[in-house]
């Protein structure tokens, strides 16, 4: 199995050349300011901490898997010294403000931290991913109890968080949410009721775990609109002044399930029998505060599109260099040796460069929107409303990507690829959860399509083609032709979905997964158009593998990844007939 | 978890309505006749057989899998009674001559038995697929000694058998394979070598297997001319006429594979430490012989495409009509209930008629193809030609679409997908195998291109070309129109290849996988037209909502699925600049 490397060169490019992140980190108003040596330093230690602490926990942790007990949740071998070692480190307080204990750094350095410890593990980053977004849900909805009794124990990362969201009858659709809460008047709550597929839900490697929870009070309203926001520990103080002595509350852990990848990372059934809890904000807001956390997971979930391609390209690439098999058609490349490397095969170069083309395509974007994510915390706006429209993009479309490079990276390895030492399989298990929670890229894609430019008049998707289009003078012209005609045709298909859905609206549910998929490769494009253009002019300065690749990679994502936009346009421009035609009694007399 | 049921309505369709089975089954001169009752009670026991005795171990098959031991490899709880039941209800014999003990049957209907098993417990029948392959492989090169002692037990089923090609140092390129022969002047050889990823090398439920070897005499050629083909017994009759005591013969299984998926079939490493074996033909013959084996293992791993998109289809059927979730964005559906069924939307019916258009699409080509090797069988020269022309496409486009549907079949059922108990990811685990093994993609794609089509001049392809255009008048106009363009574009576009690639022969490893991609397409849309027109009809005569769902998912295939081919068509003309034009030194300094 490959061993993992920080991929700090890229990382270099993307935030030093392609963007300018000093100069953004230098324009923030509500976080300290962050000169180039002060992140380039933090990044390089959070590369030697998932190198050396995470990455060699991997495959182990997948072998092993958690363990439950009556007790509890065991965390397979050397996960309970990573994670103190992780807290010791201090990485959970990185972005959160000083006044709860932590360091007021800008949240993007956060996404680059996380990149990285994702990559060498995504089953242990999930209990670090959900503790950032209970973070951030109590840092914009807690009172100062919940302030200073939980949040500054999660910023420590002494303690972990939960998103309590799904029911098993409701995952998608929280409307008939069940888990109920009743008022105790005296500023707590008992809550009552079953939540599923909670990540992180228990385990050993924190004293206490807060869970932010859906539930409903008695008088609410029928559907979302009756949904409220709980935080419920998993132990509670004995009194409320007591920092010190905890006594258990009731949540338990009923089981965990058995589960095709991230096997190192605890789906719980958390079973809510009579639990103490705390109503986040007012009642009945709990959805939309609720959205805090989910955006932030569905950031974070983004990046895991990212780790799951930067694996299989890091797999991949070392191994069509090493492993030899068959000639070249075009004669033999490494008369030296029996056979040539696999990569002077045009077959495995199209694998290969799909993966790259992603892994790199996708850094671009995540770090693209996390300087809106930053600039989205200091109240700006534009910000919020780009940050808005590109999260279901990033989280549909770069999780499918990562899907789609996981398994090229086994095909590259053709039989070995299937064996799980060699890491590959793995990265397919794992991958394979990110386009299922946090929203299915389905549910990505009606928001894309519904929330973010239907009912937003397209005001959002406007700004943000513009922002393209005012890009063009500065791009490289082999690019820019390609470009305007896929971004002119973007503008007309969400045009065309938005006009024949007010006649049928099944137009919009029928083109919503096609129309978020060319969005996805039209933004790529650009991203790529953008790398090309700065590689190009570095290397007027100098010769470097490094740059060619990257205007040969953009090359080829033009030529043989783009072209899909014209599949998927003229999939749109077929409409929803043939989609919606049959009666569901025909699909149902197909089970009788 | 979904049960397995035998899909009799969808085999009776394809056999006797889309194609006549009974016309073709009456025409065959080799093999006996077969009436439509006799076929139909054959196919009705398989799926009995493979509802009630193999699916029901699909699953445990899979969470206990094999266990390696000293004593060789103990199989997983059942298999070995379920195999014992295999054995006994004659289904091995089926298709071979009544000489060596068979029924002498067509071997299309050995296809569609397989397929019901094949469904019903993939792993299982890979022990079953492997045998059939050796008995092929000795009925038609084996001597006398070999049919007698070691087909005729093949034949019984009561010996399993393996094809034993992959060496840890070559896999897909066989030509420094190492495993050598040496001539005992007494009829046997002695073989030495290390063979993996042997499926069904060892297990304990026969008591003996016939590894067919592929080996180098000590004076062979350099490369794959100097490949000979070997006969190797696990045990060996202790003299040449005692068939009833054995000794056990130099082959031992060293260890087996943990691998992603059919954890319930045993890939082992075998060790032959001096074994005992029999040439088979003539010397430096044996790659030559093993395409009769390879030939038959692609048509069961095409057959493996259909299985993962007709057990994904079967999952989501049922779940997207029974599970509830959002009500429709047309307005409530089911006002009795408090939520619609997953099928009321779009983005669900996309992917499932994605699935059942791969699924359905796939029966029709398989059965197609089978009939081809039944006229193979009695020495049709055409017949011969066409198997070796679509032999690759159905192995590398079903398996790929095979993923595709395994994939969606997940995601369909949400994060329950990812669970193991629902089954789908298992579908997904155990279908990632099939686009790796029996040569890859990739390998299916040359061979298309370059050995079926540019080494024959085209005759072939062309002589296919003229079957589908001839059949334009009978199909219904909606589909002609489409088809024309299509199956037109794909003539131009082997010729371009071919003969870009006269200038450059990387062009034609640079669009191998687009081709075979766009092939395939193309042919599953031929046959999707064939159906619904004969659905078309049908609906003439009576309501149905299986007919009118042909129809649909036919014009569902033609919007949706059909335009993908615009895209390759693209990638295809633009060339293999972008693949090849890095050198490898640039991507070495990649990972230095």
């Amino acid at each position: 199995m490959n061993s993992y490397k920080a991929p700090l060169k890229e990382i270099d490019f993307i935030m030093n050349q392609v963007f300018d992140f000093e100069k953004h980190y230098s324009s923030l108003i509500n976080t300290d300011e962050l000169n180039k040596e002060t992140y380039e330093a933090i990044i390089k230690e959070a590369a030697k901490f998932s190198e050396n602490i995470l990455a060699p926990l991997h495959s182990s942790g997948d072998k092993e898997g958690c363990h439950w007990t009556s007790e509890g949740v065991k965390m397979p071998k050397g996960f309970v010294d990573a994670y103190q070692a992780y807290v010791e480190a201090g990485w959970p307080t990185l972005s959160m403000p000083i006044e709860y204990g932590g360091q007021n750094l800008p949240h993007s350095l956060n996404v680059i931290v996380a990149e990285l410890m994702g990559q060498a593990n995504h089953a242990f980053m999930m209990t670090a991913a959900l503790s950032s977004g209970a973070r951030q849900t109590l840092l914009s909805h807690g009172d100062d109890f919940q302030k200073n009794q939980y949040l500054t124990k999660l910023v420590t990362g002494e303690w972990t968080g939960t998103m309590c969201l799904t029911e098993p009858q409701c995952g998608s659709d929280l409307s008939f949410l069940k888990t109920k809460a009743t008022d105790n008047l005296d500023g707590t709550f008992t809550l009552t009721g079953t939540k599923i597929y909670i990540s992180a839900g228990d385990h050993d490697m924190a004293e206490n775990i807060v869970h932010i929870v859906l539930a409903r009070l008695p008088d609410a309203p029928l559907g979302t609109k009756g949904i409220s926001l709980f935080l419920v520990p998993k132990v509670l103080p004995s009194s409320i002044d007591d920092k010190k002595n905890f006594v258990k509350n009731n949540v338990n852990c009923g089981s965990i399930e058995n589960k095709m990848g991230i096997h190192a990372s605890p789906t719980c059934v958390l079973n809510f029998d009579g639990a103490i809890g705390y109503l986040i904000g007012k009642p009945n807001n709990g959805l939309k505060y609720m959205f805090t956390f989910m955006n932030s997971a569905r950031l974070d979930t983004s990046l895991q599109g990212l780790t799951h391609s930067e694996l299989a390209l890091q797999g991949a690439l070392s191994y069509s260099i090493e492993r030899e098999a068959g000639r070249s058609l075009r004669g033999i490349q490494a008369p030296d040796r029996p056979a040539d490397p696999l990569i002077v095969h045009p077959d495995i170069r199209r694998m290969l460069l799909t993966i790259k083309s992603f892994a790199e395509g996708s850094r671009a974007f995540i770090y693209y929107l996390s300087q809106f994510s930053d600039l989205e915390k200091q109240d700006d706006k534009t910000a919020s409303q780009i940050m808005g429209l590109l999260t279901p993009i990033s989280k549909g479309f770069l999780t499918e990507c990562g899907i789609e490079s996981a398994n090229l990276g086994i095909q590259i390895y053709g039989g070995h690829g299937y064996i799980r030492e060699m890491g590959m399989e793995q990265n397919l298990r794992d991958a394979r959860i990110s386009t299922l929670y946090e929203g299915t890229t389905g549910i990505q894609a009606l928001d894309l399509i519904g929330r973010k430019i239907l009912l937003d008049s397209g005001k959002t998707f406007n700004l943000f083609i513009d922002i393209i289009r005012n890009s063009y003078e500065d791009l490289d012209d082999f690019y820019t032709g390609k470009l305007i005609f896929y971004v002119d045709d973007w503008e007309m298909l969400s045009n065309l979905i938005i006009s024949k859905s007010s006649d049928n609206i099944d137009e919009l549910g029928s083109s919503a997964f096609d129309f978020l998929m060319y969005s996805g490769y039209t933004i790529i494009a650009w991203f790529w158009a953008r790398m090309a253009t700065k590689a190009d002019s570095k290397l007027l300065e100098c010769d470097s593998s490094f740059y060619r690749l990257k205007v040969e990679t953009a090359k080829f994502y033009f030529d043989k990844i783009l072209p899909r936009n014209q599949s998927i346009a003229s999939q749109i421009r077929n409409g929803s007939t043939s989609l919606m035609k049959s009666s569901i009694n025909d699909f149902k007399e197909q089970i009788s």
